[in-house]
């Protein structure tokens, strides 16, 4: 791979977002179990665009406003609010509606990366989809960021980022050790992902919380090929904008 | 493994240790390329003690009351100082010698975990001795704490963590995400080593400062059986102290 190739970078936590280049990069935001698996469930279901919030209470503000609102804390559903993280509890129809979003580190992750020049969202729900957008574009960095476990890698996030880097290796280079250890766990996956992710700690977390259907659901290849791309405070399916503007 | 294990965990950054419990834990420092291996190097040569210091300032302080003074920077010694961060410029005769050390990373993780109840420091040179003295302990928890690049986690770091836990896993559990990473990641290196740490951005780092010498040195095993702890704010060989304090 040629140094002029595009840069594949991974960052395995939101808490060193501050240690990466964010100028001409497009930050792809992962958390599969299960925020970045709901927004493409979301979105595939007709949802007019998604504002994903830090904080419970903008959530509840925008609710107040119209908005559906979803809020999730530690795997569970927070009190007065319709929705949680559950990617089941977004299949219907959503035509027209409005979707304000907060979970434990899907949106953290996604504030930490507000700098980046173009957000988009990555879900093995979308995973052709997105790889298939990402090498249509001239961004000369890509950084694959996980969402973790409050601040703490995960091996579900980063699995992910790697089965990302094996089909853009023919497109990018990976441009650091976090690109290479995320293709390694993917490989070593990659035969009975579901056995390995059992040594998750979310996904046990998941399984205790009596979820372990949505924790299947969320490792299951392209059931929802959007593109959430976040425009403003936005995000919407970039295939429904004709063009996403170059800086946010 | 039964719950009441020891639990051992990997952190892949000095930047994620404030996501991380530091009480009734024992650190283990780790920055393979290279100040952990000189540091093992230093301590069986004779060295009396290290200080681990932040700056480079603070090492030319400890330099003009009479300590040796290794200074590392990107790779390179820094100007004025005698040490750089060579395994081989400490294999010598250094007893009765005292040393002061500050290095890009391997210093900056040791004093990011000082509120540890002990902090240890590890290496391919050493981890036969340190996996004996960690079994040999009954800290509840032990925190494997990889140096890193500037803040990045590194392969190279993060594969020693791994064959740490290999070792401690009969007596140890397994208690977060990176110490599967670590693991697996170990497992995938071991056929060859030194072939899959060629895609480490360090070593790469190294070959191009012409010290692949030095890389190739810190990959091999138990060359200097050394426990180097950390009491007050010396680094000692625990094995020349008959009991190390119960906090620093």
């Amino acid at each position: 791979m040629a140094d002029s190739a595009p840069q594949l970078r991974v960052c395995l936590s939101p808490a060193l977002v501050p240690h990466q280049r964010l100028d001409e990069t497009t930050v792809v935001v992962i958390d599969i179990l299960r925020a970045t698996t709901s927004m493409c469930v979301a979105l595939d279901h007709g949802v007019d665009h998604i504002v994903p919030v830090a904080s419970i209470e903008a959530c509840a503000a925008l609710k107040a406003q119209g908005y559906l609102a979803a809020a999730e804390r530690n795997g569970e559903t927070v009190e007065g609010f319709e929705f949680g993280n559950s990617p089941y509890s977004f299949m219907r129809d959503l035509r027209g509606q409005r979707l304000a979003m907060t979970t434990t580190n899907g949106t953290q992750a996604l504030h930490a990366a507000r700098a980046a020049q173009q957000i988009v969202i990555g879900a093995f729900a979308n995973i052709t989809a997105l790889c298939a957008w990402l090498q249509a574009q001239a961004t000369p960095r890509v950084l694959l960021l996980c969402s973790g476990w409050k601040n703490n890698p995960n091996l579900e996030d980063t699995i992910f980022a790697g089965a990302v880097a094996e089909r853009l290796q023919a497109s990018h280079r990976l441009a650091d050790d976090g690109a290479v250890m995320a293709l390694t766990l993917y490989r070593a996956a990659q035969a009975d992902p579901r056995k390995y992710l059992n040594r998750s700690s979310h996904f046990q977390r998941l399984i205790a919380l009596g979820i372990q259907r949505d924790a299947k659901y969320c490792l299951r290849g392209d059931t929802h090929p959007v593109l959430p791309i976040l425009v403003g405070e936005r995000l919407v399916d970039a295939r429904r904008v004709t063009a996403a503007p170059a800086g946010i």
